[in-house]
């Protein structure tokens, strides 16, 4: 059994929890909604991710007597509390945005109905996942869509949190990105793994040589040799007398890569290496690699500015009450008041309209109604849990491969905007139909 | 048993691994050494924070059954690799500065001795772990150096994957905050937990006063009552008429805080509320936190900013072989000699240079040997495995207790300038004694 993920709660839940069933407000039906009142400053689109993790997460959101007995322990929850929390299990109804789907200020890219009680504490854990994979996933688009067809390779593991990492291996992926570095995101997720070695390898060894030789003798003559511990020219003459013409690739980790990786082009082409790529790794962002397009490079390889949402490491996703029943069981928009922090009450539908010729024009989101669409229009909200059901499509490893075809679908429906790194408006507006 | 964090690895410290066992390298005794080059642009100190969520996670690094079938299934590693890793427990010595000290640019921060092969695999766990934790406790610290004597409350959960929530909780009490929202935090370390509620409780209720009424009747009086849901003063003179002079607190999250404070403080005190605090949330960070300083606030309630590094999510710490055995069973010390990615070679040991009144003046670093110290200098480097024994105390709920107390100590024995918030300098000087 997977550990429980129901501690990953803000203490603040279950004292709510605790107040609303002494109310009787805790039954009420309610709905809670999940947006974003912006998108991080300049950006021009967001890409939701995290939605199949919170889905295995909210299967294992159960209270167990390790759990029950931690609350216990604290002295605060009575016992009311603690016997609704030992039966939890999400009864209620979960609709989003599809994973990989583009999404803009005001998307309702997450909708919970159910008791107060029930939606209420899912919203720590709501929030962390969507609102680091969607950060990851949004900062790995802008990569790819600036990498073209070349492909990029995820290594960034060691600059975030071990676990972190392997969200961050698989919201990249679905946002385009060819592999991982991250083994446990290559199990648990199916994702292709790769890597060759390090700095380390090679000065370990008594000689460069002797490091590539140790390399191609088990890896292969495909492999990426590491060409710039000592001298990059030399490296690359020694990779070739090493691996020979079959040479897998090379990698560039140091310098200034455009400039390098235009010589080491000639100079492994004169070394009769035209098939040897040259892999370029190095603190890279979307504006690096944007710059390396005229380089002739084979693949970037991406660390910390993924995994650190090259600028916005979080999304600024809030779990808002919306709606929910009076004591005569009518519905009731509700929202705060702070000018600050704009909230719109009432249950959201949305969709995304499309030109004739299917490219987007707007995010219409409808409040308290189904907007009305015209047959090029897209609804953006799928249904993920029905009556505390999961939809099993959306986990797993067919939940990541289903998400990044979705993302390149949704991203090639976006105005050609999407495609500018340069600080601008979203491509789309999103209008709010009362 | 708690899951294995083996697969918490990039695939090429398997690939070197394999290469290295067949070139026979692998058995070379060899130094690696954490650190950083730099502090983020601008920091005057760094903290250290994770060694002791290392030390567990290290406890766990080993290749079951089901590591080492999915290794096996990408039919990339031999069986010579398989069968060391199957049997993989680390059997070298770490030390490291302890956890809640502060650091600073090429401080050696970990040193693991081994064979290279054991060696090797630890990279990108313990720098995820580092790299991670560090980031998170040197925000936290500029935040509790500002709020001086005022309790900040961690409440980042959301903003952050739902495990590095876990582990900034843990990093941000070390360094200095008194507790945290987050309940498996509270579990797994023994962090004090607070919470009460938020504006969706206050909407789930027929008016404010009823929201209140109902926390006051499971929280009792001494609760936090959050007052900006629909109008400021209305809420306080809600909370007050609710809760009466023995109101806990009320909560501020939205407009100008500084002036909302003074004010609300007035009207408080108006109702004869002279001992109800008045805790502030609402996207503070160091900055905001001084900013307050002068206004009658309780205690700061601090999310996203904390759980991303105050504009520096990560650390930017390597991982660096820096001496190994030759094949005559000599040591050499080894360096990479790219222009941009200065490393320096060679086994180091560290001090803290005090002066006469006991206020550091220099990180003082010897490369291949202890410096040489006087009475008052103070070595920073102990040991945390021996032998593949690790030293029990700086684990778990234990190892946060005397990790936050040292935090404090190595904190008052910087130069005063470390509280200053405007970007400078490191405090003191590294000097690299040869």
């Amino acid at each position: 059994m997977r550990p429980s993920t129901a501690l990953k709660t803000d203490h603040y839940e279950l004292t709510m929890l605790q107040a609303a069933l002494r109310s009787g407000a805790a039954h009420r039906r309610s709905v809670f909604e999940v947006f974003a009142r912006r998108l991080p400053a300049g950006r021009r689109y967001g890409v939701v991710a995290g939605t199949g993790r919170l889905l295995e997460a909210l299967e294992d959101f159960r209270f167990g007597p390790e759990e029950i007995a931690h609350l216990e322990s604290l002295g605060v929850f009575d016992a009311a509390t603690l016997d609704f929390l030992r039966d939890f299990r999400f009864s209620g109804d979960i609709y989003g945005y599809a994973e990989g789907e583009a999404y803009f200020p005001n998307s309702p890219i997450l909708i919970v109905e159910s008791t107060f009680a029930e939606a209420c504490i899912l919203e720590t854990l709501v929030l962390s996942i969507l609102n680091h994979d969607s950060a990851i996933a949004s900062a790995a688009a802008r990569m790819t869509v600036a990498a073209g067809t070349r492909p990029c390779i995820e290594m960034g593991s060691r600059r975030t949190h071990e676990d972190a990492a392997v969200a961050a291996a698989r919201a990249a992926v679905i946002a385009g990105f060819a592999s991982t570095s991250n083994l446990e995101a290559g199990r648990d997720y199916g994702l292709k793994t790769t890597g060759t070695a390090a700095h380390s390898f090679t000065l370990l060894h008594d000689s460069e040589e002797a490091a590539f030789r140790a390399q191609v003798a088990t890896l292969g003559a495909g492999t990426s040799l590491l060409v710039d511990t000592y001298d990059v020219e030399q490296g690359i003459r020694t990779a070739v007398k090493v691996a020979g013409p079959e040479l897998g690739a090379i990698r560039l980790d140091s310098g200034d890569l455009v400039t390098q990786a235009g010589w080491a082009r000639e100079l492994l082409d004169s070394l009769g290496n035209e098939r040897t790529g040259i892999v370029v790794t190095s603190d890279l962002d979307e504006y690096a690699i944007a710059a390396l397009a005229s380089a002739p490079v084979t693949a970037y390889g991406v660390g910390t500015k993924l995994v650190t949402g090259s600028g916005a490491p979080t999304s600024s996703m809030v779990y808002k009450l919306v709606a929910r029943e009076n004591e005569d069981g009518e519905w009731v928009s509700v929202a705060k008041k702070a000018k600050d922090k704009v909230s719109v009450g009432g249950r959201k539908y949305a969709l995304r309209r499309l030109d004739e010729r299917g490219i987007a024009t707007a995010e219409v989101v409808g409040v308290g109604h189904r907007p009305e669409g015209d047959h090029n229009d897209r609804p953006l909200l799928t249904q993920l849990v029905t009556g505390g059901e999961i939809v099993r499509e959306a986990t797993g490893a067919e939940g990541v491969r289903r998400a990044a075809e979705r993302f390149r679908r949704s991203l090639a429906e976006l105005p050609v905007a999407y495609t500018r790194l340069t600080e601008g408006e979203p491509v789309i507006p999103t209008v709010l139909e009362d």
